[in-house]
């Protein structure tokens, strides 16, 4: 196998400045748009009133339009009679002055003393309550500069001023050349079963949709299979259509099908191959016929993060506009996140206001999980020469949602539960703004996330053997001093996942030694870790006998996939996670599942909204048709223990 | 005339309350979309995943698939050789696992011996380098809650995942009933002279645009004349088709032509009828047949302000969400600004960093004024109980523009000239992002903003007399130990400004003292206020005998305009104003208009920006072009005053 090398591999700093210096120069098209079809478009040239606003004298208040000069000596001693039509005529607000008149005098400071005449006893100014010709805006001058995004009210402006179509920047387009051959249509991939192997493309979408809120029109290619030829034609036929910029999505990267940077060497300039950027190295910037080019990779969320840095910021360009800046917020890490030096990272994380501090938890930093850059409220950037940031250092996070919504998140860090995520859904259900933002390190990590107050409640499962009673005993170890008070959430049923039909013929833990059982295991500090512990230890086994005791996964989830997938026979689990993926199941205990909720937020109204969810009747439908959970008593307070706050 | 009252007058807050309450439990309509065509809708149930992501076990590096067992025991000292098929594949990103295999060694661990055999100098672990099934994304699990809005990437989600489509809230539509028999439609309007009175229809396009930014989907209909029959069969008509809210405007106010409350207060329930709020004091809130009905008022600016507070927040509901927060920073006001208490005012402003501060500069306040709407960079609100804000107070504003423009804006507050308007346009057409915040409050309050540090340039053409020299004496004066650099915009001519033909024969100040002129003049501490009293004095005229001496206007086009609708015969102003408007003129003088500029910004970015246009052969020309100025000097350093910055 021949491999290839990143030949202009550059920072990400460089890359941008080689690609954006040599289409510094581009001047898009422009277009005539209806008035009323200009709203997001972005104006070529300035546009100037056609008329003047108002276009007539105009009152400004309801009342009477007067000659003020008549009025002139009127005061209490002296009251003035003036007679309709001659003298003065009723006006309202907008209506034009009838000629004759050049004042306006409001209705409360008239007295009618009959039909066709009234009085007035304080003297009028000429243009008193009028609104000018040209008051507002004046025929011939400047209402848009160049390169304005309209607005609504500037839409008001200029048909207020008689301007009916404005020359705009066309909107840029951008081909989208989808390529791999193991590419299927998601249209396809709904109506037949895959082949395996087969991958449903959904990255052409996603770029479209990136475009988009860029203002950009995309014009999505058909897919193009792993074949050079195929892709030159592609890149041909796409470059000499009316697109501004091309991208190529996948094959950017330096595998053997990995065409992108070859045609494009051929058919053109090769700026970059490679960026220290991650998500996202396996990025091409190049040129071909004057048209930018870019090959970006096909993990999800680099495909995400390389559009973000090059082709964001040129669309923008192309429209006359600078990208906005994203909304950015000082948050404090919840743990250490290491990261490698030389590469610029862009880290995914939950976020939640804890207090006065917003606590920023760290996602998986898999390149190919989209559902991180979904579940993320935003991305912190770890700066290449940096190896990391340390817990509780400040650091900035760029937002992916409303700023306005962190103050609604309710931050779970602690032992995974799914009926977390049927919570999360019932209140957004009831029409409440309130977020979960769930973080998954275990019970223990969530009674230390609380200690560290870097969230507002731990989901927790502790079973102290000595008492069979669960968490009061741990929180005391771990939280002495501190004010917590724990409300139970639900009942649920540990034990043992296997594959369908249970080929094995598993019974019990006691089958986990046999030697032909590939077993995957919890993470240290997880609930079910101390619980399967806890049940080898009082049937007197040895963990150093169970092939894949070292298998950690982090969620019940991770496990019941893993089991699906064959990468093992059987793993430790509640019921609801074999359920959902058709998987048996071997009871093992029926355990108790809490919220450990810090004293500080007890009084939150977002905690009430949070209880009065676990208590509702929808939420206890729901968790019980998952299978496994009893949630008779979910929402119950159990404990309140004082301490500090 | 009959005069109507606000009957059911309420707070900002009583009347959104009122009207929210009254809709709490609508529940919109939903509708199934290709996930295609989902970007920016708002899911009405949860989505769940139909496959998993990855749906095949792949390799996450481009290497080897190996049977992870095979290579316990390798090391640096035993080596493994393996044979490819049937103990190595060669594997890229992304594809799928062979079978038999289980694991995967990055190529940069693999020494190739020969086509077909390989050696390694490590154990491979099983699962390592390997994406498992539904690493990512598990079939069953919930992708996205309920009510959660569409983003790209959650597109990618969803796609990957084998959804094809998506329940969502159909878009709320919004009718819209334009009225009043004043209205010409905009594309008549363009076509055709207008009839005296006529005013062109602009508030259903705005109202449709700000309906549109929260999601929703305009119905314009047509306009409808003052006439109550006519009103009501319009609003009988929407309310019985599928819009799910209305909108009249306007004739919400209390004239005798406004039919609104009326109308609905037969056909429904008034809530509301006045809303102690400005702009926007004459708003209708109502309900008819279950449907909410705004009548909102004409001015636009009250339009829009009516529109945020009443149906902004009720389309976002519909669409189970929360309406998102306006951006806010903190600003200093720059002048003081008095407001009447128990009216909520929503203060239009100019907003530009000073330094570390941003100081914000009132725009006019009349509602009918759309233009400060486009001006301005933000909004204050200045509470019910307030009596106003003071100069140096610290508050709140709500951002029209991306907060980061702030930084890119130049504050330039002083005399008023028509090229600062040009230069912004050169600015922006350059492609810079650099904006240009212009305030006019004369020479002598531009160098007294200078003072106070709320801007960073002021526009002067301050003649001292004595010396015959401009604005040196003043500087000196007013700016004592102050640092500033002056800088030479332009020489402009400076004269009397007559209506076309000059019919009263004017030829120079003198004819001002005949009695059958009437004047408009400029404010106080304007540059060409004193000017005028220079001339004047010089030709020893009393000001007293100049019929229109006390009537004032702000700006040189607000002087034109006066001159050209006939509220004044003839007014002071540059050559340019004059031009602008087809009006004849009468040249005085030919005067020098700098910039003073902070010494504290002479030496940022954004100054080289606006001097290198200044300099520029594009801002000459076009000054030129305006008539009555020289630029050859532009950008001229005039004198540098050291002192504190």
């Amino acid at each position: 196998m021949k491999r290839q090398v990143y030949l202009h591999m550059k920072s990400l700093e460089e890359a941008w400045h080689l690609f954006s210096d040599r289409f510094s120069r581009v001047v898009p098209d422009r277009e005539d748009v209806p008035v009323e079809d200009a709203l997001g478009r972005v104006t070529a040239e300035p546009v100037y009133a056609r008329l003047s606003t108002p276009m007539w004298h105009c009152s400004a208040m309801d009342g009477i339009a007067v000659d003020a000069a008549r009025t002139y000596g009127t005061n209490e001693l002296n009251p003035l009679v003036l007679t309709e039509h001659s003298e003065y005529a009723w006006i309202n607000t907008g209506q034009p002055l009838p000629a004759g008149f050049d004042s306006v005098i409001m209705v409360e400071k008239v007295h009618e003393i009959e039909e066709g005449r009234i009085e007035i006893r304080a003297p009028a100014y000429p243009w008193q309550h009028v609104r000018k010709v040209g008051e507002d805006i004046v025929a011939t001058e400047m209402l848009l500069p160049a390169c304005h995004r309209i607005r609504p009210y500037d839409l008001g402006g200029l048909i207020g001023a008689g301007v009916s179509s404005v020359s705009v920047w066309r909107r840029p387009r951008v081909g989208i050349i989808p390529s791999g051959s193991e590419l299927v249509d998601h249209r396809a991939a709904a109506a037949s079963r895959l082949e395996p192997g087969a991958v449903i493309e959904s990255n052409s979408i996603m770029l479209a949709g990136l475009a988009r809120e860029c203002g950009a029109e995309p014009v999505i290619h058909d897919m193009v299979p792993d074949n050079e030829e195929a892709l030159r034609d592609a890149v041909r036929r796409i470059v000499e259509s009316d697109v501004d910029i091309v991208v190529i999505n996948a094959g950017s990267s330096a595998g053997t099908r990995d065409y992108t940077v070859h045609v494009l060497r051929e058919m053109g300039d090769v700026l970059v191959h490679g960026v220290a950027m991650m998500p996202g190295k396996p990025t091409v910037l190049a040129e071909v016929s004057g048209k930018p080019v870019v090959g970006n990779p096909g993990y999800p969320v680099s495909c995400v993060m390389s559009f973000q840095q090059f082709l964001r910021p040129l669309l923008f360009r192309f429209q006359g506009l600078k990208a906005p800046e994203p909304d950015r917020i000082a948050v404090e890490m919840s743990r250490d996140v290491p990261s490698r030096a030389g590469t610029e990272e862009f880290l995914r994380v939950n976020i939640g206001k804890v207090g006065s501090r917003y606590i920023a938890t760290p996602l998986a930093r898999a390149a190919g999980s989209i559902s991180t850059l979904i579940r993320a409220e935003g991305v912190v950037r770890i700066p290449a020469p940096s190896e990391g940031i340390r817990q509780g250092d400040a650091v900035e996070a760029e937002l992916l949602v409303e700023s306005s919504l962190l103050a609604d998140t309710v931050v779970i860090i602690g032992s995974h539960d799914m009926t977390i995520d049927v919570l999360a859904d019932e209140i957004r259900s009831g029409g409440s703004p309130v977020r979960i933002s769930s973080a998954n390190v275990g019970s223990l990590g969530g009674l230390i996330a609380l200690r560290k107050k870097a969230c507002h409640m731990a989901g927790a499962h502790l079973l102290d053997p000595e008492t069979g009673e669960y968490n009061i005993g741990y929180i005391r170890r771990y939280l002495p001093g501190v004010a917590v008070s724990v409300y139970h959430l639900v009942m649920r049923e540990q034990g043992l996942i296997v594959a369908r039909g249970n080929p094995l013929g598993i019974t019990g833990v006691r089958d986990l030694c046999r030697g032909d059982v590939a077993f995957v295991n919890r993470q240290s500090g997880s609930g079910t870790r101390i619980l399967l512990d806890h049940v080898l230890k009082k049937e007197r086994l040895n963990t150093g006998s169970i092939k894949g005791y070292q298998h950690e996964e982090f969620t019940h989830m991770a496990v019941a996939v893993d089991v699906l997938s064959g990468a093992a026979d059987c793993g430790i689990g509640i019921y609801a996670a074999a359920k959902a993926l058709g998987l048996d199941f071997v009871p093992l205990i029926r355990e108790q599942y809490d919220l450990v909720v810090s004293g500080a937020f007890v009084a939150d109204p977002l905690m009430k909204t949070v209880m009065d969810t676990v208590r509702s009747p929808g939420f206890r439908e729901r968790v019980t048709a998952m299978g496994g959970y009893d949630p008779s008593r979910s929402g119950e307070l159990l404990v309140e223990i004082t301490g500090e706050i």
